[in-house]
């Protein structure tokens, strides 16, 4: 059955893509053992796709820039897959709806595949998921695939760990845009462009944009160190995205011919092992059978102040101990 | 000498508050021990410290606000920390200065005592860590916890989970405000400010408060439903500041009388025994000897291709499996 999925999946079916997105967002124990073994298939044969990260401030215009980027590319011929890592959405509040209705040009593209964030307890598992889904949509043809990512904070730092070029989206109000963005996050950028650089808009933009440039410069200490580029842009024109189009593709080559490319790949496998770990840990222990047993006591339990919360955390740990999942024991038999 | 820690705390010695701090945000197993005993100290006797959550996108002024009122509670008499939940801070980066710096009037007071966030690779150990810090600037005497938290994104949701008043600040741009604050923010505020309200701004903040008011009239579908109140601040001329403080009371006051500030701490203390687990399962698993011993080669397989990250990850929670903490076994052994 897995093995029909991944045929589907390399064909291109679109609602196969999605039956296999879902199996892979899955955190039940049967269906990660299927997901292993479906991404083993398709991660056969590697592609040469462009993945972005694309972040920013809320307001500063991500998605509608996500929607004109992507059109101008199918028009180029490209084939557009749009992922985001949004560890507060949850599904049933409908950001599929939210999604798709953000990004309508691109929604009714035959050649985009639009999917929204996993819904998840914790960023490791968002991350985790949106890797593999990365995998899935790259296995199906598609060859340029943007996750978008919220706001500030962490989630910037597990895209960068799963994308080549970061692109960070601004505005031209330069003194509280510039409070916003974290120095974290504009070293992590390898392109910035000032985005709604329209009407009464784009000189501002431009000024916004000589100034952030100026600010790299002394972000990147070392003079020989590639300075990423600051652009501008307007989704509702269309301008500047064609450049950013451009500046991705020298940073690709830029990475390729310096052996960057190579090195940011290998690190996105490292960092994938270990939200695999750190995922396989934390939802073991939530779906150990003795463990869903004793949790609305326990809990109950420590609401009431009868346990301490310490106490309550150290014999879930205990039971969790006591009750290890079978497919861990498994494997150490095998090895032995 | 956990004792003497606890006593000294509790005699609201500021260096050994520190070192308390310091000990509950290590990951270190013999400290986490340590730090339990002396959580359970503390722990005995319950305050009734007010705790704030202080939330908004970057730049909507937190930090000023925060020093602002801050100074004025304690003119009134009372004794203020802060605290911050901020995932993407790293202590190397400078933020303890950055934090004092940002403060500048709290920082000298004898009464305030301010620590920044601890630094932390997830979320989950960041708020265990503030959430116990919390519990021992309330034993040492400090009567008002203010938890700053960092733009949008889930660090929300675990503040939220610690603090009994959530207060939202936000500015009068309300196009893109509004755009940027998520309904999952406004679902959660208890109070909302719109800040920066002096100057030219002012006529703009008090618009903007009147638009956010009748936003949440439609957010919160329960006529009967407490509304969160929405005011306009300046920390530059302190208007507003009081009036917060007010809300902040009365808010406090609802909650004693509905019984939702005992089922509040009762979901603080459910939520506190979860980041404990989780914390304490990621943690384990990285100070496993045996893990840590077969970490670097084990990465460089999975760097180099030799190895998938898939069955890499297997192969150290096998590892793990087959050497728990001793800890863990010991509490089973104790069980029985």
């Amino acid at each position: 059955m897995v093995r029909t999925l991944a045929q589907d999946v390399l064909a291109g079916n679109r609602r196969q893509i999605g039956r296999a997105i879902t199996l892979v967002e899955s955190m039940r124990m049967e269906d990660r053992a299927r997901a292993r073994e479906l991404l083993g298939i398709l991660g056969e044969r590697p592609t040469k796709a462009v993945r972005i990260g694309v972040t920013g401030v809320p307001g500063a215009g991500k998605s509608t820039f996500i929607d004109a980027m992507g059109v101008r590319l199918i028009q180029l011929g490209h084939k557009v897959a749009v992922l985001a890592v949004d560890p507060s959405s949850t599904k049933t509040g409908g950001s599929i709806l939210g999604d798709r209705t953000r990004m309508s040009a691109l929604a009714v593209e035959d050649n985009a595949f639009i999917r929204p964030s996993p819904s998840g307890n914790h960023l490791g598992g968002v991350a985790r998921a949106t890797r593999e889904s990365m995998l899935v949509v790259e296995a199906a043809g598609y060859d340029v695939v943007l996750v978008e990512t919220v706001g500030v904070g962490q989630s910037e730092v597990a895209v960068a760990g799963m994308v080549d070029t970061f692109l960070l989206v601004t505005l031209a109000r330069a003194g509280d845009q510039l409070q916003g963005i974290k120095k974290g996050i504009l070293e992590m950028a390898d392109i910035i462009t000032v985005n709604k650089a329209d009407g009464d808009n784009e000189a501002a933009a431009r000024v916004a944009a000589r100034e952030l440039s100026t600010a790299m410069k002394l972000i990147t200490a070392d003079p020989k160190a590639r300075r990423p580029p600051v652009l501008t842009s307007s989704s509702y024109t269309g301008i500047g995205l064609m450049d950013i189009w451009e500046a991705i593709l020298d940073h690709r080559k830029y990475l390729e011919e310096s052996g960057g490319l190579a090195s940011r790949r290998a690190a996105q496998q490292r960092s994938w092992m270990w939200s695999l770990i750190d995922d396989e840990l934390l939802e073991a222990l939530r779906q150990t059978p003795a463990v869903k047993k004793m949790r609305t006591k326990l809990e109950a339990e420590v609401m009431d102040g009868k346990t301490s919360a310490m106490e309550a955390a150290q014999e879930v740990l205990t039971t969790f101990t006591r009750n290890l999942p079978a497919s861990w024991l498994d494997w150490a038999d095998d090895d032995d």
